[in-house]
């Protein structure tokens, strides 16, 4: 059966833009808060097939997307690369062991990484086998840039001061580690197409940090090595990337993946003439938006005016913030696959 | 005497290409940690001119910049219009009552806010009374966009939820409180000027909360009221603008300014290629370059490049860090002062 989101994906037409939500398996939802209560903590319900499984289809069932995403975190990542990892109410995720030296970074295990990983390969499993064979499944993984600056910062940062110093000051030091989480990437995003998702999509979250050249030398090569690699070995399955706030220099992005993420920053007219001969676009609706009917009508029209239904999924240009009333979701949704349709 | 910063700002060629640092009256000083001890708490050391002016100088006779910048901090404008302002050790700046309703709006006042600022019109005084008469005087204010996110939130944030829940559900009112700040601002700024500052700039530090819509409609327009009454009133006064990461529209800017700020973010190219003809471009050199001397080589070199001397101010893209050395803030300063020399 012919998955409306794949074909978007590969620059089909079809009969209205397919559309789903970042962090759609989330805490606006009361089912997923029931799950996540019933997991205890945000670790463990990833860790869990099941679970994940169930949050996973959810956005599915009751919002009416166009594909699922797996439930996951980019950081278990460098967790099961062997750094500890906690979630610490109020203040996000906390490696309380950062990367200093060549010593923490030699510690970090490739192989066992990719293989530690197996409940997400499992939460994949589980997910496909339930899902309705009209939608897609999307897999993820952090980009190395983003995952490295985590495993070296420890937390959250304002001014990536202890990575920055570093990729101006050892710059061989961050190469490495880059180059290290390049390769656990590579196995588990191959992993997670082998167990069953269709497209997979890399998260640069925090690719904003850096200046143009910076950028380019520290973040996008690595993106291109790993997008390189999935589209050789698994041509079939397209590949979206999401580096998140780098409208200056759009022009310069290149490589062989077949979506990009558009975040609400970025003006989508800008994205379009850039990149979208080159690539689909993805996105970009401003995701506080869904805080009034009114303005998700106005904010779907912006985009449609400019995207038509053509090279198009639709999607929030970040992540749905938790209090956002699932009628103002379910509404996002259908208002999109309506005004699309014959299009 | 001519001061080369301001012939700058206007335009005209100068022997080098002026420079200063954004935050360089700050923490990576230990001389400022003195007077800051001294002062007790950070808005004592804004509310005291006298130490307030003496941190101001330090810049300029320890690191050697081409201007001073008043000390003072942007939220002193709502702490005077009436709102309560705490600095929380390690969490920043909070408004421990934040601006929820009409009411709340109404107890805030315009024409005793501009009055019980007088310190920073002292502290401008003082600061004018010592500074070299080669060398150029800064004052600034922060974009009623910035502040009223501010005096919304209560504190920084990494969402903005509430204020952007605001603006897509009741704009009237965001509207009603911006006129009400950028009326204070009018009276701030023409106060600076008539106690001496040369030149007055304007801190959008949270331009890049909205999409491009939302940003002209809420900040972008109320920026373009204030650097209009300004310019009509002190048409020989130059003005800064610096709205942070807004590198996707550069082109649809515009208004009666007369420099704008570059951050790092942005490609020079770019900034000089949409905004290079019609203003002086202030910037825009990554800060975290200043852990290096080498980084700052090439990072100076690279803006050189393009701007020649011509046409522009420089300056980091953001403010120096805590932790650069001085040393390093004193290279910066004479490398730019040096290789510009006869361009």
């Amino acid at each position: 059966m012919s998955k409306i989101f794949i074909d978007a994906c590969k620059g089909k037409k079809t009969p209205y833009t397919p559309v789903w939500m970042m962090r759609q398996a989330g805490r606006y939802l009361p089912e997923y808060m029931e799950v996540r209560a019933q997991a205890g903590d945000f670790l463990s319900l990833c860790k869990d097939p099941e679970k994940a499984c169930a949050v996973s289809l959810q956005p599915v069932d009751i919002v009416g997307v166009d594909a699922a995403i797996m439930f996951s975190d980019i950081l278990v990542v460098p967790l099961e690369m062997g750094m500890e990892l906690k979630f610490v109410k109020g203040e996000g995720p906390v490696f309380p062991h950062p990367v200093t030296c060549m010593e923490d970074l030699d510690k970090l295990d490739i192989e066992k990484g990719a293989k530690n990983l197996q409940y997400v390969y499992d939460t994949i499993k589980l997910i496909r086998g339930k899902l309705a064979a009209d939608k897609a499944l999307i897999g993820f993984c952090g980009a190395p840039w983003t995952l490295a600056t985590y495993m070296i910062e420890g937390q959250g940062t304002k001014t990536y001061a202890k990575v920055k110093k570093l990729i101006y000051t050892n710059p061989e030091f961050m190469h490495a580690l880059l180059k290290k989480v390049t390769q656990t990437l590579k196995l588990y995003l191959a992993n997670q197409i082998k167990s069953g998702a269709d497209v997979v999509m890399i998260f640069d979250s925090w690719a904003a940090a850096l200046e143009e050249s910076a950028y380019f030398e520290f973040s996008w090569n690595y993106i291109k090595e790993l997008v390189g690699f999935i589209k050789s070995n698994y041509p079939d399955n397209p590949i979206i990337v999401f580096p998140k706030g780098i409208s200056g220099y759009l022009d310069k992005i290149d490589g062989d993946f077949d979506v990009f993420g558009v975040d609400w920053s970025t003006p989508i007219e800008l994205a379009k003439e850039k990149l979208g001969s080159k690539y689909i676009l993805q996105g970009n609706m401003e995701p506080t938006r869904l805080y009034s009917k009114k303005a998700i009508d106005e904010g779907v029209d912006k985009i449609i005016k400019v995207m038509k239904n053509e090279r198009h999924v639709f999607n929030l240009g970040h992540g749905i913030l938790p209090d956002v009333p699932v009628e103002n979701a379910k509404y996002f949704i259908k208002t999109v696959q309506e005004k699309t349709k014959n299009l």
